[in-house]
């Protein structure tokens, strides 16, 4: 997506070489305008999968998770995460590690919203090392549903994260691929 | 709204006398029809205000908030909670209270997002004590921009969030107003 990496190049920034700061267009700020795009450009890619739903991880991804599910015309289903002791009986829960955070999080989705007869279109805003990513994607195998693939809009492919769920077979669409961020320069793939 | 309240009847459950479960629609699982309407009509209802940002504070408020934006052509800002100990000089800082989780949280929003200049219109998906509204509108406030108003989805009128913001002059909307879960009923006023 042409338009997504001129806006990326003018309002992002390189924090370290692993880190890119999209506060203003993707974490903190959003445009709804170029966040609809992206949701028809998923939608697009994956037009051919009869997905019945949406899923991400709160908070980031739910803008794209949302357009996405509006162009769709199918329920988003956004993942919590959760500060909790208690298992619940009703809910699938995976703990997954931050690579931004270094904090470990629970990720939890309610049995109700997943179920076996649903194909599951999972997206979200990146993608690093793909922990998060895991997590969701264990939870919605336990629910039996089909997972059609993942749509990431930013792939920090110098990470593992989205090239190890492609070697699992899991179809992986990510609107821009970020090579590198050394020297504080971002390079597209 | 009252295809809200019927999606509310149908679909919401009365977990305490204080708690309504609106996972089906609104925590949760969203329905990207539902919401757009919602922002539509937040986008009426504030339409003479020239409301150059919509703010809401993560999660749950973030797909209503962003169909507001939507509507209105304007950026969305999603105020982040934040689990940290230091300050950050680029940020204003709240500490608020979670009336369902029991905990103490900092929200944060980044001072380059909110601007004296700006006309803020505050959406968000429930009001109940609101604490987590009160603290947004101290960093709209510290930032010198101008609270146009504060949209919500469900006002739990006999908590007192909604009515205190009222009495300070600020002008808040609810799309359906709860009046009551007693007795396990939900009764609308």
């Amino acid at each position: 997506m042409d338009l997504l990496k001129q806006r990326i190049l003018k309002e992002a920034s390189v924090l370290t070489s692993d880190v890119l700061r999209l506060d203003a267009l993707l974490n903190h700020q959003v445009d709804p305008e170029l966040t609809m795009e992206m949701g028809k450009e998923f939608a697009r890619l994956f037009a051919e999968e009869h997905v019945t739903k949406i899923i991400t991880v709160e908070s980031s991804g739910i803008p794209v998770a949302f357009t996405t599910a509006q162009e769709m015309k199918v329920p988003l289903v956004f993942a919590r995460r959760k500060k909790t002791l208690i298992a619940d009986p009703d809910s699938y829960m995976e703990r997954v590690p931050s690579f931004t955070k270094g904090i470990v999080t629970d990720i939890m989705v309610s049995k109700q919203f997943l179920k076996p007869e649903d194909r599951v279109l999972f997206i979200d805003d990146i993608i690093a090392n793909g922990d998060a990513a895991r997590g969701l994607i264990k939870i919605i195998e336990r629910s039996g549903a089909t997972l059609v693939g993942m749509g990431v809009v930013i792939e920090k492919s110098f990470q593992v994260g989205a090239r190890t769920l492609r070697e699992q077979g899991i179809r992986v669409e990510s609107l821009v691929r970020v090579a590198s961020l050394d020297n504080g320069e971002i390079r597209f793939e």
